[in-house]
């Protein structure tokens, strides 16, 4: 074996690990033992190893540039997942390139081209509505660059990915208007066609089913827009079928939940309690404040940029995929309050 | 003159015309006219003129990725922006990829950096709120790619630019409030600093001067925000400085005055009447509703792109710069409306 040119294989093979154990021993790894990164040390010592020049220079031609594929920018939570997503990768050096698919298909394939083209040395993505191909996007894979899915992701393809618990979100909402007192709780839910929808009104589900309250179907409608609640209030309303309680898929719609109940006259949250899912940015401006769901938004982009960055700049890339759960929490204001 | 190697400005010279005219007579353009279209057409077949093939191996030679640089994207002016954008362009086969400044000059100049990087065929820029220095932005011209500002723009650097017309916005929206019979009107308006601030400013001084009517100091306040606009109602209440109408700088500004407002006890808009200055999402969900200026974001974007995608595709690249300015329309709703 020639000096200087042994390798992390070489090592490997020699005390019979992986490549990945090797190279994380040589990075004083928390995950490997003091044996094992002792043996390690004196065998590259022993055999004059140096990290490997060629892999090095490789990593060091960098565009330093991420990639960031997103459904829909006007939406406030994925505007807050790009803030965070940039203040990491700014703080590290990498400057951020952004393609909005606008939750069209053809338009994600393009923008994984254009990002390809663009050299970009990894990519968060979050899949539009409709991609059901993912061709393009294990062509990053194919690529060498790596990718980190965050919120929406492809369960076909091994890669770190971060999302958010929103059955335990939806749970917790339910559960709260539950502890407050109420029995009779609305469901205006997304469509169930969505895994986010079904999660949701499984969430629902469970709490009313653990705190023993038989789930009513009237009570249960899909709507997710500020006018589709607007009006499965008032046909309740004029139906004259009771409810104290509303959890909304999302805040326009808890909104549009709240204006059609006051202007019949009911007290919010004295009559009835509304709990919305967070867009982020109307909770604060209503009268009263809404209790709503915080999604989160900039920790999870964030937590996908650093695991991103590592993938990056890490010398072995062959480590396990990740994922990593965040839990949305509960921020209770005027309208379920007692 | 040897046939195949006559090129356009051959032909100008011929005629004693510009450059410019023969291109754009050769392309049937509707500024030149028929005469001139002749003369440039029988010159070209007489000296049998070829489109210069070196030049169109150039222009071939395309990323067929036109770069956006923004300041907010969590603004949904900017968002409308950028759908705008982007339909112009996915439309001519060009994709879009997309920085944020963040309202940050170092990452502007990144952002720039990253563009060229990337080989963009074209930019479309609005400048940060704290960028005084421009040298990155005049990097592109030098490196032969055309540049197209829009909304905020940069007087020293001579390229195409849509703008929106703030002055004569923010005079008809207090033209407005005056012929519904409001004589004391408040202005919650942005930072002197900015010229946004201060041509909507002037605008309303205007419409108060032409109707004869003094404007008040007490009722001009720098307040652009929700909580700074609540506490500025609620100053002027409690100093018992009467006002019938308010004309706020931006629609969140107008919410927190009309809460406000509504909840000291007034009535609106019969005691008082309002108009915001759109960030497009609120007016709509407010009670009443919101009038407002609708700053067509879409618009502004596809025509920006319009103006981009000609200089990028047109064989001639040295017409003069244009200046576009659109009118934003006031969107009369409930919160003014007698």
């Amino acid at each position: 074996m020639k000096s200087g040119l042994v390798t992390i294989k070489d090592l490997a093979r020699e005390l019979n690990i992986s490549a990945s154990t090797v190279s994380r021993a040589l990075k004083d790894h928390p995950d490997i033992s003091k044996e094992t990164k002792r043996a390690v040390q004196e065998l590259a010592e022993r055999l004059n190893y140096q990290p490997n020049a060629v892999a090095l220079s490789l990593k060091q031609r960098r565009s330093n540039t991420i990639g960031v594929i997103i459904p829909e920018i006007v939406h406030y939570f994925f505007s807050s997942v790009i803030s965070g997503i940039e203040d990491v990768a700014y703080d590290a050096g990498f400057n951020v390139i952004i393609c909005q698919s606008n939750e069209r298909y053809e338009r994600e394939v393009a923008n994984a081209k254009t990002l390809l083209a663009s050299r970009v040395d990894g990519v968060l993505v979050s899949i539009s509505k409709h991609t059901t191909d993912y061709k393009h996007l294990e062509n990053f894979q194919n690529n060498e660059v790596p990718i980190v899915f965050y919120d929406r992701v492809v369960p076909n393809i091994v890669a770190d990915q971060v999302i958010i618990d929103d059955f335990d979100a939806a749970y917790r909402a339910t559960r709260h208007l539950i502890d407050s007192g109420r029995t009779r709780i609305a469901h205006l839910g997304g469509p169930m066609a969505l895994l986010i929808g079904q999660n949701r009104k499984d969430g629902y589900l469970k709490a009313l089913k653990e705190a023993g309250i038989p789930a009513d179907e009237n009570l249960i409608v899909e709507a997710d827009s500020f006018e589709k609640a607007r009006m499965a209030i008032m046909k309740l309303i004029n139906q004259k079928i009771k409810f104290d309680g509303v959890f909304a898929t999302n805040d326009l719609t808890a909104i549009g939940a709240m204006q059609t109940i006051q202007k019949k006259g009911y007290k919010i949250p004295d009559e009835i309690a509304i709990v919305g899912f967070s867009d982020g940015r109307f909770s604060g401006i209503t009268d009263p404040t809404l209790t709503s769901v915080d999604q989160h938004g900039y920790e999870m982009g964030t937590l996908a940029t650093q695991m991103l960055l590592k993938r990056i700049i890490s010398e072995d890339d062959e480590y396990p995929a990740e994922t990593k759960v965040l839990n949305a929490d509960l921020i209770v204001r005027g309208s379920s309050i007692i």
